[in-house]
């Protein structure tokens, strides 16, 4: 089963045929159908297929756990943003089958299991907690909390694996499945051009820089858009705006990114004031205690506009990921087995979070990365060249047999 | 029957438990439950009630058309905005029905027919056009344009209309309806607080401000929010974020109001960049030509913005109504015959919209105002005191009695 068989096959699943734009959230339709070729896609490379209690898929060669040698795992997610692209996710699970179905033509035994892991919730797209799945499986997200998650449309995350099929109560971190796990190594698009810019088809993980998520809330009083006097307003609309100006001033400054990309205006009507203006902003930067710079000087801009339009502001912190530097040992151990196989893969950071940087916290985790021409992501304009993908396959195979081959 | 009894029977159709406010969006079932309590309430009064071709309805006391004297129609709308109070409409048809009971109470004998009416989708919540059966009666509106509207779900006004049992194909202006009525006087919540300002209970309206929708599409690219170098960015959301400041500038700057108050960021990710923003600009001046600058301050930041941030930028106006000045010789029958009753009532201007100033492009029409002591409106805080309303009552049996009564 070759690389571009398995691609083509994944590749209808939740597209939208006007944007060309991808939307699987997770336990939707498209997350069903997506469960669907993974598991298909495992029995016919001879994997055994697994779902975890917190709903990641898990295919195994071999049995990993107490009595066999610690496994190695290959993966990412099926999961995507609203109107994503097609491979930020399923480039490294596409990838990790093609490796294992080359594996098997080539006849190598490996000596320890190998497990491709599709975790699910990777980019909080529907309960808004980014790497959901990984985070339980390590015991960094409260199972309660979790399940008391819920969607645009007031769906619990309880409620919606109860209708996928799924116990909810199993939600939870599970030493024991992480207990039999060596390395955890995932190979993903690079979102961003780094690659491109030297010239190189793949890449290897250095570390994630730390970042959040914040929830900004303005709370003004809804009103008449045609009768209102300006003085009398209290419009949460002016400091929001205010607000995103400054958080990209505060990026430029501190050497960092700030982004707002979702905001909800209540009621929403065009010709009432808004009652309320929630957006949220999403900042990365290099070191901690600059994310931390940032943060404040949006948060100081909020604060001063919001009062000089008698508008509340509250800010909080959805979610938050340090600094991740991926293991040396391994890291190095994979640049060196690549660099002998004569595929060359230099060593970048990034900004975006992955499932390895939350697993990072408890096993040894890296990841490789596939050139991205233009560096868009999270779009439908999101593109690897199909010899790059093939280039990662090689990588993710090489890497493979020397993990699991001895 | 008196308006508190009416008032209360009305009061809980369409409202939320959590905020208070009103969802009564044309032809869903609160607004088919709205319908109903106008039939009900129509027939206990021995009124008949028709529907016109538009889905206005309308309930008579006697028969409008050839052979009889011009009708004195008086009424408001059911419709409210998102979240919206329960005054503001609802207030006109309530207190229509009291008058009305109060004049069959005396034993009033009108010499010509008087009709109340409510006119579909005066907010435009559902399907953007504000006064829509309004507009469609007075032929302002091209038919075809109207049943092609749709909601936000997609759902056209002809495909409304069909599942709530109106045939689509009636859409358009009603010149025989039209010729029949004489006058028409509607009486509304004030959407501000001159009132109260004057210590007044009840006003007449002079005119209604110019005022219109735009609507302003900035179009950017989709991309990940964590590795896009702000460089590299087309951000729509900063340009919107400037233009939002820039609107309110203008309107502080030219004695105006300007409104910000629905904005849909798409695709709604908190971590991805946005591939568009679409925002609506509310505005309203004294005079269309100070509207005209107004909009033109707007449009030119929204430009220049977007162009230095890469972005796409399109302003298109979706309605504009210019400046209403009520038939003058009704206004001041109307101001007379209420002075002489000793019902105080200023004459006041107004920056909302109403159906009274698109149909007096049409018939001659005029309007009585209702103190709001905050001055809040379509809000769940919009509030009239008792003791008000009832004024209203009184000087709406007054007007109706005057203008019905020879």
């Amino acid at each position: 089963m070759s690389f571009a068989e398995l691609w083509a096959e994944l590749l209808p699943v939740g597209r939208d045929e006007h944007t060309g734009g991808y939307w699987r959230f997770s336990w939707t339709e498209p997350d069903a159908a997506c469960r669907g070729w993974f598991a298909r896609t495992a029995a016919s490379l001879g994997l055994r297929t697994d779902c975890d209690g917190n709903g990641n898929l898990w295919a195994w060669w071999g049995t990993p756990g107490p009595g066999s040698a610690s496994a190695i795992v290959t993966g990412s997610h099926l999961d995507s943003v609203p109107d994503g692209g097609a491979f930020d996710g399923p480039l490294g699970i596409v990838s990790a089958f093609a490796s294992i179905a080359q594996l098997r033509n080539e006849g190598f035994l490996p000596a320890r299991p190998i497990g491709v892991a599709a975790f699910t919730e990777e980019e909080g797209g529907r309960f808004g907690v980014a790497c959901l799945g990984s985070r339980l499986l390590a015991g960094l997200v409260d199972p309660d909390t979790a399940r008391d998650l819920s969607d645009q449309d007031g769906i619990t995350l309880a409620s919606a694996m109860r209708a996928a099929g799924r116990d909810p109560a199993l939600i939870g971190p599970d030493e024991k499945l992480l207990a039999g796990i060596g390395a955890y190594v995932e190979l993903h698009i690079e979102q961003g051009s780094a690659l491109d810019g030297m010239g190189a088809a793949i890449g290897v993980g250095d570390g994630i820089w730390p970042h959040g998520r914040w929830r900004l809330d303005f709370t003004g009083r809804a009103d008449h858009a045609g009768t209102t006097r300006l003085p009398d307003r209290r419009d949460p609309m002016l400091p929001f705006a205010a607000t995103a100006l400054a958080a990209r001033q505060a990026a430029t400054d501190h050497g960092a990114l700030a982004t707002f990309g979702k905001v909800i205006a209540e009621p929403g009507a065009a010709n009432a004031i808004s009652s309320s203006v929630h957006a949220w902003l999403d900042a990365r930067a290099p070191e901690a205690s600059v994310l931390d710079l940032v943060v404040a000087a949006v948060s100081e801009v909020a604060a001063e506009a919001a009062a000089m339009h008698g508008v509340g502001f509250e800010l909080r912190q959805e979610s938050f990921t340090p600094l991740v530097s991926f293991d040396q040992v391994l890291r190095d151990r994979i640049a060196g087995v690549l660099a002998a196989a004569g595929q060359q893969a230099p060593v970048l950071p990034t900004g975006a979070g992955h499932d390895a940087g939350v697993l990072a916290a408890r096993i040894p985790t890296a990841m490789l990365f596939v050139r991205n021409p233009t560096g868009v992501s999270h779009s439908p304009a999101e593109h690897a060249e199909p010899a790059d993908c093939e280039a990662g396959v090689a990588a993710l195979t090489t890497v493979l047999a020397d993990l699991a081959g001895r």
